[in-house]
């Protein structure tokens, strides 16, 4: 008689891939470009997104879904600027998956909406590893946080289409090496774009903004 | 009929905790001091530990666990101060739990050790779930981080016995409020104490060099 054998990070993984496709399908009907943020904790995803709203045309019709381990303080912020928002709290989980990214979704008014951001839990591990159905991965390394991050987060590096350098105006008090952070990041993914930015100063966000509206307007164009 | 129910994530939570019994009275038997080391990427963790062991009279028999989910970048910057150190690659694991820790004590010359430091993987959700065996945890947040954490991320700060606000040269240069985050703290551990440090110009050292003397003191004073 043979032994069944339930492998469980499989199968979890494997419906989480499921959901994530059909969370895509659903963006896509819409047109709406989705963008998952993930950082350390405190690097600065709630200010990245906050100051792109600011900066956005306000034709450009944008809402976010929060992720925290708990608190409500990051939707609050959000929610000041006038754009829809939803908080998903994990109770102790340390990443989105694409269910709570569903639900979230149902929470929304899809019908209007062009750009979705989803800021995931502050973590540089766990997050990457779940699809949730977005178009384009945004990761978040704060200049304080150190050069040699890739080499000891791989994963989270290696899936990144974009990767912002943020709080460059504290660069001056680090020995954070510009050059040596590229080379870590070419060396395991040389098609990641880089930006630096700082969300305190504004600097930098004029390439990541048009970065932004050409990936906008190319959603928008496919049928 | 009885239906068998495995609830998974306790029996897995209760093998460690059973594991992590056993590591801690391995270390009692030993009188070897074991403080487990926790923060977000970046936030300072091998630079309190090296600068640490430079601190510290070297009679004072040091031994380090360096947990990564990749690469060995920490483990030699401590084993160039000619320390006992073994590196643990988790392969995408986001914690260190008992089991890899009392396979780390294996390799270590555990008769020759007075003060042991595990520094966990950099992540500020996961790793307060496993206990290792560790008699105290010691928990770094860093300026640049915010003082918002504790409400984000409650479980870590709620275990915590020291709190290290570490960079506290980049204070002047951001806008944490140090009375918004002790009392964050107070709020969900009133006994935790809290020490600002910088690992970069040795500011505050001595406050948490005294607390360490103290608590191996009492150990070592341990029958």
């Amino acid at each position: 008689m043979t032994i069944k054998v339930l492998t469980m990070k499989e199968d979890i993984l494997g419906a989480n891939d499921a959901k994530a496709k059909a969370n895509q399908e659903r963006l896509d009907n819409l047109r709406i470009l989705t963008i998952n943020v993930m950082s350390s904790p405190g690097a600065g995803k709630t200010s990245l997104i906050t100051n792109t709203i600011r900066k956005m045309p306000s034709a450009a019709r944008i809402a976010v879904i929060e992720g925290d381990v708990a608190s409500s303080i990051d939707a609050e912020r959000v929610q000041q600027l006038g754009v829809p928002v939803v908080q998903i709290n994990t109770a102790g989980g340390c990443h989105l998956d694409a269910r709570m990214m569903a639900e979230a979704m149902d929470n929304l008014p899809m019908e209007k909406i062009d750009l979705l951001f989803i800021e995931n839990v502050g973590n540089l591990i766990c997050p990457a590893e779940f699809a949730l159905g977005e178009h384009k991965r945004v990761i978040i390394l704060s200049i304080p946080e150190g050069d040699d991050k890739p080499y000891k987060y791989p994963l989270m590096f290696t899936e990144a289409d974009v990767i912002l350098v943020n709080k460059s105006d504290l660069q001056p008090y680090t020995d954070f090496n510009v050059d040596a952070f590229h080379k870590a990041v070419k060396g395991i993914n040389p098609k990641a774009q880089i930006f630096h930015i700082s969300c305190k100063t504004g600097d930098g966000f004029d390439d990541w903004l048009k970065w932004l509206r050409a990936e906008m307007k190319a959603k928008k164009g496919k049928s």
